[in-house]
């Protein structure tokens, strides 16, 4: 399979169509924003790491009955998806406070919530990908009723999937971004990555940041995070 | 029945206790604020306007089978109400984008919704009263599931209660904000006001604003408007 016209770049990935009208090749970047793109820079291998991370996530999370957008992994960077139309949503999956809800709510960071959060934003990098709620997605028609009732019911499993595979890992699941997308048959499937940039992962014992945070906040050691997070996932 | 102890003074209004355990009084300023506070000024007549209007749509509300915490019109400025404790929620009901969710969501102002939106913010002046959605409302234990759909339930029905009755007066129910109390036994009512300072009103047929905007927005009339609004609903 080869990559033909590019047909989307985003911040830290490009996303090529292929010969086959079903199926697109994501390459990712090692360049690095923040703060809807306020803050620009490089980590150095992150591309490969979020590559390796995401499909290894995805086929665990595939094993356990949640359908993504995975097809094959094509080389350190490339990986072979099922081509989808993103819903317009991110969902934010919260079980630890922390960056903009401890803001928001005024809750120190690390304070466990009473209950996993959901939060969706809609992805509108103009508007600051703006909170909204259920209302907000029906009357605007973000998606259907239906499509987001799954959405929100995959969140849940995967939150659970995740944060009992990464416990055993010494990683604790703070929060997470996960974004959805439509099949050309209408099939909801998980897309988009799960990675030390889409994800708060803190060492379990130390409480030690190992994601992009280290970037947002210049705390260091940011390659090493990453590298950390792969090593324990891969043992490489 | 007599005003013992302030019990809470708010931007516009003052709360004090009575011989009654389970009666407050209400006294309604002309103090206006905006933007959380960040201006302020004094709209005349607004605390006499805002009392009476709050009553006799608590009244129509009543009639129409919504509980609230009023009990009697006591001067032009008073009410005794039930003595609640406030959800500390505000419930913005939507029916044409205006304000905020213009601005949020890139609507242009007079934008008619596809369907009615409700919006939650965690009543909280240091914390600039944030947006919630029914994750956070549950995770923070600001009230019950079963209040929350109560509320919500209650909210929509005001909406067509009001809509109806204000289309008949050529004035346009843009959106509102509402808030509900628990009484000593448990049953949430509807509380605080429904007046041009909570509600956005427009003509029906000019789309002029009789409503706080015009003192937001600094757009003059801004008595004229209330008066306006008092005129066409009690016929004074």
């Amino acid at each position: 399979m080869e990559k033909r016209d590019m047909v989307y770049e985003g911040k830290a990935k490009k996303v090529y169509s292929t010969q086959d009208p079903e199926l697109f090749i994501v390459d990712y970047k090692d360049d690095a924003t923040a703060f809807n793109g306020l803050k620009k820079g490089t980590i150095l291998g992150k591309g490969a790491i979020n590559n390796r991370v995401t499909n290894h996530l995805m086929k665990l999370l595939e094993k356990n009955g949640i359908p993504t957008h995975l097809v094959k992994e094509l080389s350190d960077r490339e990986t072979l998806v099922k081509k989808v139309t993103i819903v317009p949503l991110e969902v934010i999956v919260r079980n630890i406070a922390a960056g903009s809800l401890s803001k928001r709510l005024g809750l120190p960071e690390g304070t466990k919530m009473a209950k996993t959060v959901l939060e969706y934003c809609y992805k509108d990098d103009a508007l600051g990908d703006p909170m909204v709620n259920e209302y907000h997605i029906m009357a605007m028609q973000y998606c259907t009723k239906q499509e987001l009732d799954l959405i929100a019911d995959y969140s849940l499993k995967i939150n659970e999937i995740l944060t009992d595979y990464l416990k055993d890992l010494n990683i604790e699941l703070i929060d997470f971004k996960l974004e959805f997308g439509k099949t050309t048959d209408g099939t909801i499937v998980l897309a988009d990555e799960i990675s030390p940039d889409t994800c708060r992962f803190w060492d379990s014992i130390t409480h030690e940041k190992l994601d992009k945070d280290r970037f947002r906040r210049d705390l260091g050691g940011v390659e090493d995070a990453y590298h950390e997070i792969m090593k324990r996932l891969m043992g490489e």
